[in-house]
This record gives C-alpha cells, sequence and structure tokens, in this order.
C-alpha cells in the first residue's frame, strides 16, 4: 500500500503519519507552503518529522496564494487571539484551502502511482472550517475517486475523533509530538494565545497527556475555554 | 451575478464565457498556466478574448506542474496524432487537472465573493478524462458548495452537448472562435492531426460551420475518424 500523506508539520498529520508507518505503509510525505505567517516553524517541523521517519518528503509552492484572502497568509492582517471556535477565528481561514491541497496532492498521487491519500482532519476543525467536515470530505472523496484512472482513495482516519483523542491514541503509538509545529503566530516557542494554542493545550488536557512543546504562555487556554463555555 | 470562468484559449470556454456575458453576468475569467506545450499560443488567444469581451483577467501559474505526469507537459513525451478518444491519448491527460484548476478557481471565488464557477466541459471529453464526467463534475460541485462560506455553486452548462452542439449554439450567439486555439502542438497554425484538432474539425463539421482558425491540414481528421469508426 503506497500512501500519500498531506504533512502540515502540526500535530494531527503527524499522528495520522504515525499510524501509516505503523500500519507498514509506504508513505511519501506531501508538504504545501503556502505563504503563511508561520511557515517557517511549521516547515522545520515537517523536515523533522520525515527526518525521524525517514519517509521521502516532497513539497509544493502554492505561490497563487495571493489570490487567496486571509489572516493567515502573509498578505493578511493580525493573528486573533482567543477560542479557536470563535467567530473571528473565520479570519484565518483560507478560502478552500483543504480543496486545493488535496487536488494536487490527488493529481500527484496518480502520477507516482499511490493508492491512497491521508488527510489529518478531525472533528473538531468542523467548528469554522467548512472545508473540514464530513460532508466535504465525502465530496472530495467521490470527486478524487472519480477523477482519477487509478481511484486514489482519500483516507481521513480522525474526522470523527476529536484533536484529544487524537493526542490520547498517539500516545499509545509514541507519536513524537516534540517535533510538531502548531501555533500561527511562528516566533520562537508556542504562543499559547492563538487558537491554534488553545485547542492544542485543551486536546492535551483532555487526554491527560503533558504537551512537550514550549509555550510562552501555558495558562491563557484555561481562561478561554472557560468564558468560551460560559457564552455558549 | 458575479462568475468565475475557467478560461483555457479553446473554444468550449471561449463559448461558456460568451453565455455568462449574454446572460448579463459579471465575468471574472481565470487562466492557468500548468507548463503545457501548447501554452504560449493558449495564452495568446486567452489574452486576445478577455480583451474582446473587456474582462478582468487573472492568471495563475501552477508551478508545481514538475510534480504531474503527462506527454501534454514540456517535461513529458511527443504529442501523439489521430483520434482523441484513442488509448494512446490517456498520455496527454494531466492527472486530476480539472479538479486541481476548480478547486483553486473555488478558493479564489470566494476571496473575491463571486457566486459561480463555470467550466466549459462537455460530453464529448468523457470517453478518456475521468475528470471531465458527469459524476466527477456532480462530486466537485458538492465539494464546492460544502467547502465554501459562500456556497460557490459550480456551473458546467454543456456537460450533456457535444462538441458539435457547443459550436451550433456557439455560432448562434456569435462566439469569435477565429480567437481561440485548441492544437496540442502550439505551432503557428493549428496542425489538424492530434487528438483536439481532429475532435475541433469535427465538431465544426457536425454543426455545419466553417471553422474560422487556420490549419496546417485540414482534411486529415476525415480520415482518422472513418478508420475509428470502422474499427469501434
Amino acid at each position: 500500500m503506497k500512501s500519500v500523506v498531506v504533512l502540515s508539520g502540526g500535530m494531527d498529520s503527524l499522528t495520522a503519519l504515525a499510524r501509516c508507518i505503523m500500519l507498514g505503509e509506504e508513505v511519501v510525505g506531501l508538504n504545501f507552503q503556502y505563504g503563511s505567517k508561520h511557515n517557517f516553524k511549521e516547515f522545520e517541523s515537517v523536515k523533522k518529522i520525515a527526518d525521524h521517519y525517514k519517509i521521502s518528503l516532497k513539497v509544493i509552492s502554492l505561490d497563487f496564494n495571493y489570490y487567496l484572502k486571509s489572516d493567515l497568509l502573509l498578505s493578511g492582517g493580525d493573528i486573533p487571539e482567543g477560542h479557536y471556535a470563535d467567530e473571528n477565528m473565520k479570519k484565518t481561514v483560507i478560502p478552500f484551502r483543504n480543496g486545493i491541497m488535496l487536488s494536487i496532492a490527488a493529481g500527484f498521487a496518480e502520477s507516482i502511482d499511490a493508492d491512497q491519500l491521508i488527510l489529518g482532519n478531525h472533528a473538531g476543525d468542523h467548528a469554522i472550517y467548512p472545508d473540514c467536515r464530513v460532508t466535504f470530505i465525502d465530496a472530495m472523496s467521490s470527486a478524487i475517486d472519480l477523477g482519477t484512472y487509478k481511484k486514489i482513495q482519500l483516507k481521513s482516519p480522525f474526522q470523527v475523533f476529536t484533536k484529544g483523542e487524537i493526542v490520547k491514541y498517539g500516545s499509545k503509538i509514541n507519536v513524537p509530538y516534540e517535533l510538531s509545529w502548531s501555533c500561527y503566530k511562528g516566533k520562537d516557542k508556542h504562543c499559547g494565545r492563538c487558537g491554534t494554542c488553545v485547542e492544542r493545550l485543551q486536546a492535551f488536557d483532555d487526554a491527560g497527556v503533558i504537551d512537550p512543546v514550549e509555550y510562552e504562555d501555558r495558562s491563557f487556554y484555561r481562561q478561554v475555554i472557560s468564558e468560551f463555555e460560559a457564552k455558549n
């Protein structure tokens, strides 16, 4: 079984990769450079992860990102702080990003005669990201199956997992989370205050596992979560 | 109604654009540069077409095309001659090309607040292109609807038309076919011998219309068509 795993440098795609390795699949990692603010830190992680698992890594640069509108991009405004499901986090969504990455990945997978394509999206992504929801993944999965000669299969192993469940599962198969990067700000350490940091800290908390990466602020997330829960 | 029309420089997308203009839509043309052998001639046509209709034209370069395997690309082998539905024409298919272009177009459409995305694919495309078939377009259409906030609609007005019907329809609304380019070889004139030239000449023939572009060989297609019909 030959699998193309979309690798962002984050903890979800790292866990998806670890699962393929555990299952004995032949893996090619595929990373997309799309001009995000945290690109440098993400890419550093992607390289460490590929080295760790000794897999082939391909990198595709999406140079057309100046045509896409999002505060996650270098061309956009400031990264908002707070809960990852807050309305203002929508500003960090890159329009149809998963559709774009999956389509290019499907063309690439067909070109190297791979059997499947792995995406590490999960249930928690669904709040503000329309292109992470199960209905979207199902439609995209049909499009890729129907639009390739090889009938490439799109697999999304964690699509009904919470992020906490991913950490629980990953810890059991010894995923090296210290190699991953999530923070949208992309500074030296994880900030602990942006939407992804808050979500990541909550996930490790839910799983009862200590997150091995360094944070500037490791407690801010508790306040954000309790404020969010009080409001909703 | 704001529409993004994927423009290749060919006669199908030109007709789709002419239809939008006739319907009074606000149109943005979107062209993809993907490293094909006939890119220069196609792009010359795209610019003439955009000038003719005085529409805004955006150009996106797919610099990652070296990761895709196809004889249509500069990196691939020779362009085969003969019938467009012959098995060897598969070598000119770019894996998941329509999926890739439509996904990027969807992200772009969402970024400029457009309502719909127009693709000029047609019934004749289905023989060897899996990513032109109605089932593929339907799945992709769901993925784009589900994966965008704006619920961008993918419209494929000619998906049950033959190419001959497109010419018939286009001639009635005065489509300037002299501005379009189809030949995969991309030389000075249309070669008249590659799969797309054969298909184009047959379409004009079916419609009872004279194709206004110049050909190196305007009669070869008759022989190809009759040989193909005798075999199948």
